[in-house]
């Protein structure tokens, strides 16, 4: 199990772009009663079965196992929500902190996150320019709600950040 | 994956007891919205994580692995709903079949129920004196269902079959 401490903001611009390369995600959710979230996920050839816990401040309970890719990929239909979440993700270091860009597409295109792993709530990151707003703690753009409320489907009036 | 097409009984007497040991299991349920299961299972020191799709006929799609026994332990605490499943669980091998006879304790103290696992729907099984009445696909003695109505709160109208 490990314990994941994140904060999560909007981006602006476009200077990470050449920082990076993305990869493809792409990932369900199990519908839960709860708050506990039980993804399956595919990067490449791989998959991943992750379980997280309620959110408890910034941090939460996770625990994530590799799976085979078939496994995954018959979840995914048999047991997943649609539509799944498909995004490319950049992994750009800064300093001792490593952000995570989600460049979503389908459903949710046009939205752009990114997120940083702290080892301590009370851990102070230097935020990069093209780093914008911070949403982190908002539901909407949990990646289990993007499912339900996709982006495409946010008005105006949802938040002045929708561009 | 695996697809897992068993059979239900409920047992009649104790003349099963002297072909087996038991062996104790605990296990929770994180609380899906559909018809999917989401397990976590202590057998001994090892836990498993196990995921079911939707009943089929009496067929269903499974993935198992198995996972730290601290991780179970805090997925049963911090993910899973209460009370927890708890029984003693009885192999007794029968010809070509396995019998799975498991003596429910805690909540379901009582509950007596025995399983075997075909390799097709179709197959014919020779069903041992000490199995009583059919109860595959009744939702009630279904593990998961036990959480939520352990058999401690079922009344005599629920059905003949409660001693």
């Amino acid at each position: 199990m490990a314990k994941e401490i994140e904060r999560k903001f909007l981006v602006q611009g476009d200077a990470w772009r050449s920082l990076a390369t993305g990869r493809y995600y792409c990932q369900g959710y199990i519908p839960t009663q709860g708050k506990q979230t039980v993804r399956v996920r595919i990067i490449g050839e791989q998959g991943y079965l992750t379980l997280k816990g309620p959110t408890v401040g910034i941090s939460r309970s996770e625990f994530e196992y590799p799976i085979p890719l078939a496994d995954a990929q018959a979840m995914l239909a048999e047991l997943c929500e649609q539509p799944f979440i498909e995004k490319y993700r950049y992994r750009i270091p800064m300093g001792e902190f490593v952000w995570e860009i989600d460049e979503f597409s389908g459903e949710n295109q046009g939205l752009l996150l990114a997120e940083v792993e702290l080892t301590d709530p009370e851990q102070v990151v230097e935020l990069p320019s093209w780093i914008g707003q911070e949403v982190t703690g908002d539901p909407r753009y949990y990646n289990s709600n993007l499912v339900t409320q996709p982006f495409k489907t946010w008005s105006m009036a949802d938040g002045a950040e929708k561009q």
